[in-house]
């Protein structure tokens, strides 16, 4: 196969994560020392960085500051949640997208997001190849909700669990110093499938972690979880329950959602958070007892300071692995992790083609769940032990994290 | 002086912290090697443990267990929120403890705690003076909230201190990756002073904290804040506000009194939190923006993973002088920090009246405030850099912390 020549464009979309910037510093460490690839652009907010010629030269960035990216949590360039629309719908978008690509000679398109992000990809890929515009599109995985299809995981969620885990835990013994009763509902993110909220479990198996796990592969049923909760109460006069804020009623509801109206976004998805308050509330009124609603909010997804080592290499293995497979002649794929089925934890790589992940969600196994759906088992406790081993990689100043912090010359300046 | 011998105990109490079991390490480790003391035991929930006999036989403890109490936090002993009454006015529970301390020949007391439990340390250091009975008293500071008078600052604030600014910048980061707007309100620690919710000028001093600091010491007005942040989100689109839990509008009042009662406690506090999501909602109301509540609840006071090597050494300290000073003949004192007024920064011991403590609260300075009332000053940041200097020392199993677990054995079961 001949070499394909010409430039490179990345761009960061969707919730960032703790390691998101160390799949950059993946894709943009392998881009640069390729001779095939002349220049390597970043795009500002994702794929609305493209359409709007908003991307800087990250040739012009130093070894430092992208070497810095894999202790610095959110998106260095940007995110965006912006949908495109289907072609048949409205071209205007791809047609830019086109000109634009054209114009800067893209060849190779990164792009690094959950399953939203991997359908852009995916409409992207297919209009290119349509028009006959030879361009290698690879998506990089990212969601601490590690609910992208056919991957073992993904990166962010390795980080994300782990502060999960070690805050449940300090945060069990804290709300347990007391002569008196106390019930704790921990609301933890995850829109559609458990895993994130499932990480207290590993407190739980340390014996710090909650009695009660409700996750949204179940059906959320208030009065069977009041019925747990005061069984558990009365035995000991204190209760740690762990929420995903995406659990539902039998009738499709998120918890907020009874008390309120709840916001939508571009893509349709319901505005998350709350779900711990509502609760709380609800339990303090039922049983009379002290409760605190917890909400692990934006900390949860932005915790490096408590990042898993093998996340943050692993991130950064999927931007090299990407840009290793795209000079190697692959295209529509997104690289994707697997595990030995035997022995010892390794992470395989694998190219998964990106119709098989856009729009997929992977869900916690039922199996993997306690039978009253209210606890999770030890086969996860196994899947996920592995992925949040390690230390986190923050350069430290003055005992704070240093940031890397990136010049954005726009593409193009330079030769002004 | 002759040597006072007997035994001694040592309670937890009022909120936990990050490194109270730090300042048990030091006590119990001073303690147990002295010779004049034969018994070292731990009261449990603090002034209740002591009232019901209920303690625990700290020299059954292996030494390793105490070791890690350096990287565990809560209390491991467990707290209370127990007031003591005025003798005067019942003088049932000095009566119980003079029995007690008799029964055990308790000849050193040792209290954990803010400014309450020095107030209860003084009145029973007071009462066993006049009843005759020789006990020395010795009170060992803690609260995240600094507000203790006299001493330069108070073990567990340098590593709430840490955490707070360390998840400020992340968060920071976090919120301001998409191309739209955002608020973001945080709530942080402090039912009088600013000093932590201070800490987030760290932070922003960083490039990445707060435009906004709304503190305890400053009365809070709702309109100035929203033309605060409406010129700020005018320039910017994006305002992060920091404001401590304890800000009072001109009338007295915390926010969440203005939407609804707040419970009172056995001290006559309020009861904190919910400001950060009423203050949301209200700016949301006003700006039809995007804006996101964060409590960083207990997170912020028992977050060891992060906590500041400084603040646990100093806190270690603490303890062991506390034994130090009760051996040497002192008594009816807390023990104290100071700091050189020129040069780098150390960390001096004083021996400070358990009166001149008690009930007094220390406010941050006006002049380290800005004029307006909305943002901290440099002369805070040279304070509170020294104190989140350091690494945690907490020992990790599998990727997650490894607490220590006693064995409590009950005082006196082992000459049963």
């Amino acid at each position: 196969m001949s070499v394909l020549k010409g430039n490179a464009i990345f761009g960061q979309s969707g919730g960032p994560s703790a390691v998101i910037n160390s799949s950059a510093a993946g894709v943009f460490t392998e881009a640069l020392k390729s001779d095939a690839i002349k220049n390597v652009y970043g795009a500002l907010h994702g794929i609305v960085g493209i359409l709007n010629e908003d991307f800087i030269d990250i040739g012009q960035e130093s070894k430092k500051q992208i070497k810095l990216l894999r202790g610095t949590p959110a998106s260095i360039l940007g995110s965006c949640r912006y949908k495109l629309a289907d072609y048949d719908e409205d071209p205007t978008d791809y047609e830019t997208i086109l000109r634009v690509f054209k114009k800067y000679d893209i060849r190779y398109f990164f792009y690094n997001g959950g399953n939203d992000s991997m359908d852009t990809c995916d409409k992207i890929s297919k209009f290119l190849d349509d028009q006959g515009y030879e361009c290698r599109v690879i998506g990089v995985p990212k969601t601490i909700d590690n609910d992208l299809a056919v991957t073992d995981h993904t990166p962010g969620y390795g980080s994300a669990a782990k502060f999960v885990a070690t805050t449940t835990m300090e945060m069990f013994l804290d709300s347990r110093v007391y002569n008196r009763g106390m019930i704790i509902v921990l609301e933890v993110m995850g829109r559609h499938a458990g895993w994130l909220t499932a990480a207290t479990a590993l407190a739980a198996k340390k014996g710090y972690g909650p009695e009660l796990i409700y996750l949204p592969e179940i059906p959320f049923d208030f009065d069977e979880m009041l019925e747990d909760v005061e069984r558990i109460y009365t035995k000991s006069q204190n209760v740690m329950i762990a929420v995903s804020e995406g659990v539902k009623t039998a009738d499709g509801k998120i918890i907020p959602e009874s008390v309120g109206k709840v916001e939508i976004d571009a893509f349709g998805h319901k505005q998350m958070g709350g779900t711990a308050n509502v609760l709380a509330q609800r339990l303090g009124q039922e049983l009379g007892s002290k409760v605190r609603g917890i909400e692990l909010s934006l900390l949860q997804r932005s915790g490096s300071h408590i990042a898993s080592g093998v996340d943050i290499d692993e991130a950064f293995l999927a931007g090299q692995e990407a840009v290793k497979a795209a000079l190697a002649g692959a295209t529509d794929v997104m690289i994707g992790f697997e595990r030995p089925l035997k022995g010892p934890y390794e992470c395989l790589i694998r190219q998964i083609p990106l119709r098989d992940v856009a729009n997929h969600e992977k869900m916690l196994p039922r199996e993997w769940i306690n039978e009253a759906g209210n606890h999770v088992l030890d086969p996860f406790i196994d899947y996920a032990l592995p992925l949040i081993q390690g230390d986190p990689q923050q350069e430290k100043e003055d005992g704070l994290p240093l940031f890397a912090s990136f010049k954005k010359i726009q593409a193009g300046d330079r030769d002004k």
